[in-house]
């Protein structure tokens, strides 16, 4: 295979992005020369374009030229007029629905089989949820001394990890949008990786009751722990204790077995994106998706701002008309909630986007869309939502890094796997996070933070499929506990953090 | 002194509260007799009242009868209609100047003078702020080595503390309120308990720039680590390890010098309140703070929603009509805040403030004003504000306990006073928090929490002078770093909670 210097898409494509940073002088291709020094991952123009005329890129138009442009001249962010989103009222649905999904090469993982059914766990951890942040200070003492006292004695035990979290008081409770909190709570406790133990610390007086967060014949003293009825710090402390030790007896029962991919649930996102985002790491996280998909797992994609501006591509991959309206009310729900906030959808792009060679945000959806692959899209959940189906889902998140990470852990993923381009050294305690980079510096440079590297697409030194298939056989190993990946060795973890679009109060 | 069991507060009142729970038919005072079983510290009707009458105390319209209510029963919180907020647009200023303060017995305290002038410093921390969450992981890594290896070596450094937090990057950075986290962010780096030591991680691709947080002079590398230009995971926490080993060798030359109370800048709020804190701990509180006042310190109260229904009240405290102005504008940013999430100023309340026999709003701002004591208010500041003026300030803040204790820290408070009905473990990293309980059975239960008891107040045991005068020696004590309060000695830690009106993206 050949070493690309330069990378374009489709075959309407106007622009190409360079692979390396070039000199003015350098020759792109036949008549092309750089009119100037071009840095890496950015778009060089490949043709006059005229004021007014599209930017194509993906086969889509980026943006409209705000002032005329030469064969050969950089074409940064603020050369494109952003074009209007696609309009939701008019939307097509399942007319893109693609059946030949590439075959796994393995059909089962060594997992936790989940007590209420469901999806398996992949680690066997002790979650202690807080109803509220109160609680925090008192619970992480308990915390340090239940990891040094207590796991030692519980071998099949990974780890011991409390949710501190904002929510749970000084917030408007009854508000339309604090269903998205509370669901995010609820479906936490019950998240596979805690095996169906309970383990829940509430103040006593706070907003979120334990009636919003527990079904009532889980409120039971052995699961709930109300530190206003008990006598000051120390007494808190032993009483959490002995809760963790009669949780921990039990997890410790818990033993991996062979399970089908479709007990298992996936979440993948993006963080730190640049221009080679997509083209190299999200097209191979789409590739290793599709064959989860195809052996019958669960896979969900996020980042609502992301992918807005591609909302007919992910239309006409719904199944149905009626994933296809949640589709449409979950993006209008977000269009009206930025509106509120008096931005719209250019408010996601970072300057490190930008300084990738991203140079708006329809340019980042393209690329943040690669990441699901060509799979059906069987349901569209809202953030935190668990699924009902079993494929390919799109869950409406943010696509802020943690807050998303935080939404798809309520949804159920017990792995996550997270494409970078200029890189970050994300983590999650409750699961693990298998993190994928767009391009080969980075992975010279984070040799000992990114777990695989997706650079080689990009120099055309390998294909989307195989970095796809190394990547999906990573996530095997991940998943069936084989095989640390780097956030979990060096235990970077991200806090939990809610989604709480009500106000405070 | 004789033993309350009943409390009524201003004489146009026609209820009282219990000290402790009675019995039916119990006689509460003259020809009042309880024709039911009254929770403690909650109201019982000294008159017959009538549909639709109004039910007063502290001289206030609580609400207006919704059924009508014999003279001895007890009034829950289902009983009274909300009466209309006070107009923020017939506000009078300036007509309650109180001049008579008590005159504090101690006029200075230990403190560290602060390099750049303004408030001293109550305790030595390496604070350590972060630009965005996806550091958090490597930095709490680093954050944990430098405790065990370097602080030793310090002995005159308190702590090391990273500020982790929610903002940073997945947010609308241009949205008109992000002007609000912004703000607190920035005066954090500058909090008198860090002695003017900088040090600032960022991960190099985020959305709040190191140009939003710092001055353009103070943007140098022995004050900030970009993580994307450092060689992964191991090189970053050995860099930061240098890092916070310089820092920390200059804060270790800082000494306690005797300082002016004019140097301080304290701040005052309540959490878990009960219908004795209005009574008891927030008088209290609000006599020592006018001590305070009254020796040139600066002293903040807070909580918009939780005092918007005594606006009035706070209104002729302020010295002037520029003050008044910007009272009725934070007031009226926050009725629109919570009406655009389609919620008023009931939101508020709790569970536990109804419990603990707060009926609603009105009653408990009543409450929640006390606190400020009677000094006039000289000045009223935007979330996370900085004071220019010293005596009582009102810091316009939510009233969530952990999102008011960060608007306070940035607004630069050494020192909290936290008053409590319910009981809260509640503690911050950055500065120390003495906790006052409002009555003595949660002194008795949380005696290795609670710092100091106002219970006494309720009985008739002591006055609020006496208490008043107890916590003001408490606050110098601890001010001066003779003392630890209860929530330092056993590190009891919030994280930092920024206030974030504006949308996630
Ligand atoms: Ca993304
Ligand atoms: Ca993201
Ligand atoms: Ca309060
Ligand atoms: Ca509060
Ligand atoms: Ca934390």
């Amino acid at each position: 295979m050949g070493f690309n210097h330069f990378i374009k898409i489709h075959e309407n494509d106007n622009v190409s992005i360079t692979v390396n940073a070039i000199s003015a002088g350098t020759v792109i291709m036949d008549d092309v020369v750089a009119n100037e020094n071009i840095p890496q991952g950015h778009k060089i123009a490949l043709v006059d374009i005229a004021e007014g005329e599209a930017i194509i890129r993906y086969g889509v138009i980026l943006g409209f030229a705000i002032q005329s442009i030469r064969k050969g001249d950089w074409i940064n962010e603020n050369m494109l007029q952003l074009p209007t989103p696609p309009s939701l009222d008019e939307m097509e649905f399942a007319t893109n629905l693609v059946t030949d999904l590439p075959e796994p090469p393995v059909k089962t993982f060594m997992g936790y089989p989940h007590p209420n059914g469901g999806f398996a766990g992949t680690r066997n951890i002790l979650g202690i949820i807080t109803t509220v942040q109160c609680v925090t200070g008192v619970l992480n003492n308990a915390v340090k001394r239940i990891k040094q006292e207590l796991l030692p004695l519980y071998p099949n035990v990974d780890d011991v990890v409390a949710i501190n979290h904002a929510y749970g008081c000084g917030v408007a409770i009854n508000a339309p949008e604090a269903a998205i909190p509370i669901r995010m709570m609820r479906n936490m406790v019950k998240h596979p990786n805690f095996g169906g133990e309970t383990m829940v610390i509430s103040l006593g007086c706070e907003k979120l009751t334990l009636e919003m967060l527990l079904d009532e014949q889980e409120i039971l003293p052995e699961n709930v722990l109300i530190l206003q009825n008990v006598n000051g710090h120390d007494a808190i402390v032993a009483e959490m204790m002995s809760m963790a030790d009669s949780k921990l007896k039990k997890l410790n029962e818990r033993k991996r077995v062979e399970l089908p991919l479709s007990d298992l649930c996936i979440g993948l996102q993006c963080g730190g994106s640049d221009a080679f985002s997509g083209v190299t790491a999200n097209p191979a996280a789409g590739y290793a998706a599709d064959m989860f998909v195809q052996a019958g797992a669960t896979v969900m994609f996020s980042e609502v701002t992301e992918v807005r501006d591609g909302a007919h591509i992910i239309g006409e991959r719904c199944v149905n008309e009626e994933v296809g309206r949640k589709l449409v009310s979950e993006m209008k729900w977000y269009d009206q909630y930025l509106e509120k906030g008096q931005v719209d959808r250019s408010a996601n792009p970072t300057p490190g986007n930008k300084k990738g060679g991203l140079s708006n945000i329809v340019e980042k959806a393209m690329g943040s869309i690669a990441k699901s692959g060509t799979s059906p899209i069987v349901e569209v959940l809202s953030p935190g939502e668990r699924p009902t189906k079993k494929g390919m889902i799109f869950a409406a998140t943010p696509a802020s890094d943690f807050v998303c990470g935080s939404c798809q852990l309520s949804s159920g993923v017990t792995l996550q796997v997270f494409m970078t381009g200029r890189g970050t050294p994300y983590g999650l305690a409750e699961a693990p996070v298998i993190k994928v980079c767009s391009r080969n510096n980075l992975k010279d440079m984070w040799g000992d933070l990114i777990d695989v590297n997706a650079g080689p697409i990009a120099t055309g030194e390998a294909t989307i499929q195989e970095i796809g298939t190394l990547l999906f056989h990573e996530m095997i190993e991940v998943s069936s506990g084989r095989k640390q990946c780097l956030a979990e060795k060096y235990e970077l973890h991200n806090d939990f953090t809610i989604f709480n679009p009500a106000p405070i109060t």
